[in-house]
C-alpha cells in the first residue's frame, strides 16, 4: 500500500495507520530538520519517537552532522525530550573514525572538521591535526610557504565553521600525494532553514576541497553505501524499517537504497514545492509516505 | 599545418617557424604560468612578447586573475619586463565590472573577492559590500540572526583569501532570491604551482557557492563566450589570432572556440604528464602547437 505512491498518512484512515504502524520493527531517523533545527525541537517529534520506541521498535539516529560525538548527540536528544543512548546515535563523525580504524589506519589525518570529529577519532587513536582557525596568513607568500605534515595520510572534510583559503590550500597540497586517502562525512548543500538565513552544509565545502584537489572524496554519510553496510552488521529486516527524513536527496534516497520504506516529513529541507515538483517531473527519490510534520503521527493513532 | 596535430615547434625547421610567425596578427596571452608565477617573471617571456610586439602584432594579456585592475596589471606586467598599457589587458576584474555595467546593473553587488574586482566596479560606478574579513563569527547563532543588504542584487565571486563561512552564509542567503544575479570570474581549479604547495582557484570558491545556493553561475572569464564577445567587438580577424595559455581547460579550450590558433607552454598548470593522458584518451582541447617555455620562441627564429 505505501510503496506504489506518495501516500498522505492524514488522509489514511484508523486501520491504514494501524497497519502502516505494524509494518516496520526498526526505525531510524535523521535529526535536523526532522527532530529538530539547531537547539529547538520540533513539537512533537520527541513524543512521536519515544512513541515508536513504546511500541517496541529498535531505534536508530542517523545524521549526516558531523559536528558531535555520538555521546554528545545522545544528550542533546536527551535535553529535547528524546529517549537516547549513545549506541542508538549513528552520526558520520562516529563513522569516519569507525572506517578509517576498519581500514587499519595508522597515518595522521589533516581534518577540516571540528571537535565531533576530532573526539571520536582520539577515541580510536588516530591522530589528527587541523581543527580550529588555522595559523597560516592567506596571503601567496605565507600559504606557499607553508609547512605540510609528512605524517598525514588522509584528508577529512566535514563540518567546519573555520574553514578558510589556508584550509583547503592544505587539503589540495596533501591530496596532491595519490596516497593520501580523501573522506567526507556528507554532501548535504544545506542545512534547514529557520529563517531568510542560508547555512551552507558540509557539501558546500566538499565541493570546494574536490576542486581544488582535482579528486572525488569517499563520502560516508547518507545516502552512501557506507552507512547501509555499517546498519547491515546489526543484522535487521530491511523490510520492515522504516527511514525518517527532511531531505529527498539523502534520506529518502538512502532508504530507497537500503529497501526501507521512506517518510518524509517538511520541516526541514525538502518543501512541498520542492516535492510537487519532482512528482510532477517523476524525478526519484519520492517518499513512500508523507507527514507535515512527525508529531502528526500521535493524532492519528487511537492510542 | 599546425591544425591537424599537436606541433612541437621545437623540431620546426627555420622556415616553418617563420611560416608559424607570419601566420598571426593578434597575439592573446595568459599571465600566471605563462608570463609569470606569483611576482616572478618565467624567463624569456617577456622578451618573445615584446617581440612579437616589435614584429607588429597586436598585443591582448587575457587573465582570468581577478586580483588586480588593468592598470595594476599593467605595472606589475612592465615591473617584470613586458611593454603593457592597461588598454591591454583583459582581466575578469574588469570583464565583471563591464558587464554588471553592459545590462544597466543599479543594485549592489555582494562580493566574495578583492580590491581588483571593487576598484573595478568602483570605477563604472557600482556600490558593492563584502571585501575583507567578514565580521560576522561563524557559530549558527551568528550566522542565522546576520543581517542581509536589502540592496544587493548580485553576487559576485573570485578569488579571495579572505574567504569563510559567513561569507559563504551570505552569499547562499543573497541568491534564494531568485532574482539576484549570480557571476563569477573564473573557475580555474589552481594556480600555477612554484612547489609542493597547491594554492586553490577560484573555481574552489565557485564551485562552494554553486553548491550551497543551488545555483549555476554566469562565468565571465576563460574559456566562456563573454570573454569571445567582448574581443569580438574589437574586429580583428581570429583566423589570424594566437593564444597561449598553460592550461587545456581554459586558455587552450577558449582559443579552440574562438577558431584562434593555439600554443601550450608547459610552464604553468597543464603538464607533458596531462598532455600525454589527454593525447592517449583522444580527450579535447589540445594545443596545435606546443613550447617548454614561451621564451624558446626567441632561439627559433633567425632574427
Amino acid at each position: 500500500m505505501f510503496k506504489s505512491a506518495i501516500f498522505n498518512l492524514q488522509e489514511a484512515s484508523r486501520d491504514q495507520v494501524q497497519e502502516f504502524l505494524n509494518s516496520f520493527d526498526t526505525v531510524l531517523s535523521d535529526c535536523d530538520g526532522v527532530l529538530w533545527i539547531n537547539n529547538n525541537a520540533i513539537p512533537g517529534s520527541a513524543e512521536a519517537m519515544n512513541y515508536f520506541r513504546k511500541l517496541g521498535k529498535k531505534i536508530f539516529y542517523v545524521t549526516n552532522n558531523s559536528t558531535k560525538t555520538r555521546s554528545e548527540f545522545a544528550i542533546k536528544a536527551q535535553q529535547l525530550g528524546f529517549i537516547a543512548e549513545p549506541e542508538e546515535i549513528l552520526s558520520t563523525a562516529y563513522l569516519v573514525a569507525h572506517y578509517l580504524k576498519g581500514i587499519g589506519f595508522r597515518k595522521k589525518v589533516y581534518l577540516i572538521g571540528s571537535s565531533g570529529i576530532a573526539d571520536e577519532l582520539k577515541a580510536v587513536g588516530i591522530r589528527h591535526i587541523g581543527i580550529g582557525p588555522d595559523n597560516v596568513k592567506p596571503d601567496f607568500k605565507s600559504m606557499t610557504t607553508a609547512e605540510l605534515d609528512p605524517e598525514v595520510g588522509a584528508v577529512v572534510v566535514g563540518f567546519d565553521e573555520h574553514v578558510s583559503y589556508p584550509k583547503f590550500m592544505k587539503a589540495a597540497s596533501y591530496l596532491a600525494n595519490e596516497e593520501c586517502l580523501f573522506v567526507a562525512t556528507n554532501t548535504d548543500e544545506r542545512f534547514p532553514k529557520s529563517s531568510s538565513i542560508i547555512i551552507p552544509g558540509t557539501g558546500t565545502l566538499v565541493r570546494a576541497v574536490e576542486t581544488c584537489s582535482e579528486r572525488k572524496a569517499l563520502v560516508l554519510g547518507k545516502p552512501n553505501d557506507y552507512v547501509r553496510k555499517f546498519l547491515e552488521s546489526f543484522g535487521f529486516d530491511p523490510t520492515r524499517t522504516l527511514m525518517i527524513g527532511d531531505r529527498c536527496n539523502t534520506d529518502i534516497e538512502f532508504g530507497i537504497r537500503c529497501g526501507f520504506q521512506t517518510l518524509l516529513v517538511k520541516t526541514g529541507v525538502t518543501s512541498e514545492k520542492d516535492l510537487e515538483r519532482m512528482r510532477i517531473e517523476r524525478r526519484p527519490p519520492v517518499p513512500d509516505v508523507i507527514l507535515p510534520k512527525l508529531g502528526d503521527i500521535l493524532n492519528l493513532t487511537s492510542s
